[in-house]
């Protein structure tokens, strides 16, 4: 391809607009989240829904905005913040109840085709690398040089609904404190981290290609591995690398070690 | 009544001065609420009350000024302003202390009693509407277009002890996570939303009658509500618009109408 | 002891620098307590430690920075505030994972060995004595006269780990909800709170000794009941008093007489 034209495309991506169509689909797919997270021993998110309308809203509304509720939590800013943009509430409101209560759940049946789910499921990873890029930027300008901080913020803003999930079951009557996403963070999530790493060493000047460039890298990264995940079923492209850094840096090397020490006594014998 | 006198009433009520009577029926209710909430299968509330006194008043605490604690928090103000207020905390502290540890049980015992559960209650729902209205008057001054924002505000103000139980009940060790005011809104938190919208409604010029009235109604109708309810056991009033509204709007059509497609091929056979 | 040398020794141990000794002793020990603190039934912490380096290193940063973490919440400052401090946060990591990781697990092996376990809890009790003083400062400075909140942020900022924990067990899957810091305050905690207590008064001239003297006094406090409770066992010197004060003003007294006036009756028959 001319490069020319692939950093044509490239501008053109930084600049989309995230409302409505991106938004939408971020929106669906949260309500659709809330919607199957049901314990598996109950009947089903559908008797739920008619029992317990608003836990439902609620418990959607959270998912929809969980970036930006957790950010502003720990920034120190009005949580509710996100809820002044009645334009974004009430999509997501008309959003969660077409994926509720649609006539023969016709809304909800589409989303799970799988070519939807495709289409739907792309737009959503390129507001999550909106999201997180717009999240460094703004924790950069507040807390210029806390590192830390900046990689947190924008990891949040792409993934919160992982960290929210914990708390957004509380509001269905649900607990389970055996599993969250610290525990066990999901792909999405380390895919968001390492998203704000290279939004963050763009911002510092260690990395001198176009900004274009960058941010449709990082939105291709993401499009990428989650179609992959949705056809292939690659879960977490991540997860060898993870465990050889265990295996030699979180104790794995010693613990070959002195499993070796304590038994070679045995073998003398 | 002269529609006069009525209006120099209804003018007199807007005007009451909350501390130190109704503010006392409050945290009255609200101590006997945390020393009534005790697991089924336990010993009852005195037992615990002897051995884990500060755990008592954090509790009673958190629910007498539970609607500040939640809405400071929301709002990304300092959670711990109610606490500035010495004579409010003092008051609770001593309410606290009568309704839990008094000679005999006396103070507990009369808050039982029904005249007086009557009474106390009346002026609890009095101080509850002016919670409510201060509530809403405060939000749509730092957030002047939010509308759902002043209304959850206007709610958690005047309701707010019972969002709160959830994580009051984690302060006296007890964690019940399937059950929430959120899954299952009491009347008291529905009347507030209500009275948060006509609040609302007066602000924005929708409601044209004299502020006083306005006040005034709602005054009633909480009054109204909370004796019926004492009295005759009317729990929740809004209970068949509910159900009528969910079965129409919220699946319950769609259902009946995909049961009867689904049932009937069934009755040709 | 010449008056004279001790209140120059009082001035130097007012005058200490945290960084790094004192600082490091107090995150070793909330490290180890991070990685001691596994359910019983568990095959202990350093398998996990080996599978979830992750949930380890966020449960060691909320209880190496607790203090400062919850103070932050409840005055409604930006929460993650203490993680603006490289220097911390990376002296905090670095000690976490010789902790978890050290070879042969020898730093938590000579931290567990009593004369160095001795030393850095004489460190860390200097360093609570720091952060009470520096906590009822600060927050006197900016509620000049809420006693009870600037008692309360100087018991956070000395014992805010306690508090920390119910909630830190989550982060590692773990959810106890039957015990917490206010159902059964530690010793450490009730220390802290007359800590506060002290500093409040000096503050508001009812302590007119000098103030290193009132300060190196806290610190003796702090520094010989921990090193008794390590080396005689004596876990709550306070315990005594307390269940005086309980079984005088709270209900205690009431109960016993009420007991008296029930049982007279079968006596006389």
């Amino acid at each position: 391809m001319d490069p020319q034209t692939f950093l044509d495309i490239a501008t053109k991506v930084t600049k989309l607009k995230m409302y409505p169509y991106f938004d939408i689909a971020h929106y669906t797919l949260m309500c659709v989240a809330a919607r199957d997270d049901v314990p598996a021993n109950s009947s089903g998110g559908t008797v739920f829904s008619r029992k317990h309308p608003l836990s439902c809203w609620v418990s959607s509304m959270l998912l929809c905005f969980a970036g930006s509720l957790i950010a502003n939590f720990l920034l120190g800013e009005p949580i509710l913040t996100p809820f002044k943009d009645h334009k974004a509430l009430l999509t997501a409101s008309v959003v969660w109840y077409l994926v509720f209560y649609s006539p023969f759940d016709i809304v909800y049946k589409m989303v799970k085709f799988l070519p939807c789910k495709l289409a739907i499921a792309g737009l959503k990873e390129v507001q999550r690398a909106h999201k997180v890029y717009h999240g460094v930027v703004y924790t950069a300008k507040i807390y210029p040089n806390s590192v830390l901080i900046i990689l947190f913020i924008g990891t949040i803003k792409g993934a919160g609904s992982g960290l929210m999930k914990t708390f957004e079951r509380l509001v269905r009557g649900l607990w389970i404190p055996g599993t969250n996403e610290v525990l066990q963070p999901s792909f999405v999530t380390k895919a968001c981290f390492l998203a704000s790493l290279v939004f963050l060493m763009e911002k510092m000047n260690y990395i001198t290609a176009p900004h274009a460039l960058v941010y449709f890298g990082v939105v291709i990264f993401f499009v990428y591995f989650k179609l992959s995940a949705l056809l292939l079923g690659i879960h977490d492209p991540f997860a060898p690398f993870e465990n050889l850094f265990c295996a030699v840096f979180m104790g794995g090397m010693w613990d070959a070690m002195r499993r070796a020490v304590a038994t070679e006594p045995k073998k003398n014998d």
